[in-house]
């Protein structure tokens, strides 16, 4: 009951379990082509690059950036958490010039902030996380594809952290690129990052292909400035996913139907219903964790559904009570990084583990070792504040 | 039966399956360190920094060139088939001064070439392939580590296809960093890539450390010309595999719990059995195609165990044979890239598929398919042969 990655659906483990065939069987290419439909109405796109980066969500980031960036290049990025640092860093190493802006960790940007820098800054590329694991606040993302619009400037996200648990919809917000991982909401492993881009994002990028030496045909791209990694080149990633099937990495077979079958259930659940159900199980285990005196970390009108900080309280050893968590209950929680890190405990409700038995053996343990740790906790508060909301909602 | 990747080791299909734990559980640490120390045992090396690179045998390449190449650096690249193209190309989007010897494809170099051109070049890196599928060629490194070691110059490889079927020791090679991949003779699939470095690899790498900001402590390194990618900074990696186990990615757990049961495997056979196992399969196979009447490509003395490389036959359709192959068989078999593409057909013998039966029945598929393609074959030819190798061998 940690941010992820968490238990993972044990429809997606069985997945794995199927035999490989060889990267071109037509079974194989199928699969493929049956993935980037799925990821389709996942990320409610009609893009038609969309498509799995054989890495963790971290791959899909840098594949994103090292492909859409030329050294040089202006790039913007509002930072709320951590996970803003990673796309500024990953930008600074693609080359970019790269400019920030920044609220207090447990806050997210107003539009007129991001529009103000927009326009002062002028970049090629804005970049910014969805939903930040760290603080567990989701930057709303209505109005900035706009804005960008309206500025000629390139909108990517990464949805590592919300998607499949927050309403989120590519094409009505206007993006150019999005990224994203498994192990959150989409109840698989870390280790495949759903990806997907628009028309426009695809031209920046196909305008810098380049076709190794060992697989060139006449005829081929040379490009003297190629995207500067071959790995994370989507240009030649496009090609191998699409109907020319030329040759870049060898998909990583046990993994993409992995990602398909994560695709599946969420598809089969219903994108709706499955956002309800985050929002409903993050909501119980906020009142749960109010309702054992905890103050909830940030700015709680835009935390997302799936995951709630809550500060340490006093007299409690934090990582002591992680640890009576995980040795004593089997149940982890996490704590979180940089300035947050030992202040807060993080706990998730996400995928899989976004269930009404999970939300209420958590919060009943964390009573046990709150008590233990020598708090005064009113008994069964926890549970009984989930409970009000389970019955509320008529899931009693 | 095709160059990789080929049918799995259920075994390892099996070990996909298995729950995922948080990446901080005491269980999840101890599964990395087991992970380490079963590839150590398999590259055979005392390299403390023995991991994986999450991501496809191609990740693992560029994890190691993109650390240990500044731009500028000088790299010398022996090419004999596309993987040592492939090489050059990531080197040259690491900014490298790449150099480049090349033997016509199905031979490969002596020590004398390399020599002479580590001293005229006086590289800071050697890269070459060990095995190169495309060819089926094996290049002999024995004495390669003592010229880099004398001119002072890093020796990098790739195994990918080589490994676990072909006799590969690190230490003894004086190598300073290698990368494999799963899908070949260690029965997995694509999507993790095992590697190790030597102490002076590590070295530069770590000369080259910059913690990212998001998670960057008082006093640690921050350095101006950073790794030019952050997934794929080995710095980085090392201290998330390290007892430090500073958060980086995101490990790819199920591919971890794989490439685990791989070196696994491959452990309880027995590296030399393995070897054993290959070459034997890899020599019936031989003596089979030639059986069938068909030409082997390339210096034959020095092929891969696990690879057989045939010129199709005049008056043959190379892929329609392959398609009968498949569909009416069941059995996949390969053509190759770039000057070989639809000249050679290359059957595999690895890993789960280096066995009797499968060598068996796919000769006797091929013979039929070539027959139906207006060949005359001598009834039994294929199978014969590689039956005579197999009594030779006792194994009948």
């Amino acid at each position: 009951m940690g941010p992820g990655p968490i238990n993972a659906d044990p429809r997606v483990l069985r997945a794995m379990s199927a035999q490989l065939v060889g990267q071109y069987d037509p079974w194989m290419t199928r699969t493929m082509d049956e993935t980037q439909a799925l990821y389709r109405e996942v990320f409610v796109t009609q893009n038609e690059q969309t498509l799995l980066v054989d890495g963790t969500s971290r791959a899909g980031i840098e594949a994103a950036l090292v492909s859409l960036i030329e050294p040089g290049d202006r790039v913007l990025v509002p930072i709320f958490g951590r996970f803003g640092h990673l796309l500024r860093e990953i930008a600074e190493r693609c080359g970019a010039e790269v400019h920030v802006i920044e609220v207090p960790w447990g806050q997210v940007f107003t539009p007129e902030q991001i529009e103000e820098a927009v326009v002062r800054v002028q970049p090629k590329l804005l970049t910014i996380v969805h939903g930040d694991t760290s603080t567990t606040m989701a930057q709303p993302l209505e109005g900035i594809g706009d804005i960008c619009a309206r500025n000629g400037v390139l909108f990517y996200t990464d949805v590592t952290a919300s998607l499949g648990g927050n309403t989120f919809r590519v094409d009505e917000l206007g993006l150019d690129a999005v990224t994203a991982g498994l192990q959150k909401c989409l109840a698989g492993p870390s280790g495949s990052a759903p990806a997907t881009f628009s028309e426009r994002a695809v031209e920046v990028i196909r305008s810098r292909k380049s076709v190794e030496a060992g697989i060139r045909s006449e005829g081929d791209a040379v490009n003297a400035h190629p995207i500067r990694s071959n790995y994370f080149d989507l240009a030649m990633i496009f090609d191998y996913w699409g109907p020319q099937r030329l040759n870049h990495h060898t998909e990583a077979t046990s993994m993409l139907y992995c990602a398909r079958e994560c695709a599946r259930i969420l598809v089969d659940e219903g994108l709706d219903q499955a956002v309800a159900r985050h929002e409903l199980h993050g909501r119980a285990m906020l009142h749960g964790l109010r309702g054992l005196g905890l103050e909830v970390f940030g700015d709680v009108e835009h935390r997302m559904n799936n995951v709630t900080a809550v500060f340490i309280p006093e007299g409690i050893d934090g990582d002591g009570a992680r640890a009576a968590m995980l040795n004593d209950f089997g149940i982890e929680i996490g704590t979180s990084f940089g300035p947050l890190h030992g202040k807060v405990w993080r706990v998730g409700t996400m995928g899989y583990n976004a269930r009404k038995d999970t939300v209420l053996t958590t919060l009943a343990a964390l009573e046990s070792v709150l008590r233990r740790g020598g708090r005064t906790v009113t008994g069964g508060g926890g549970v009984g504040a989930a409970y009000e909301v389970y019955e509320e909602a008529g899931l009693s």
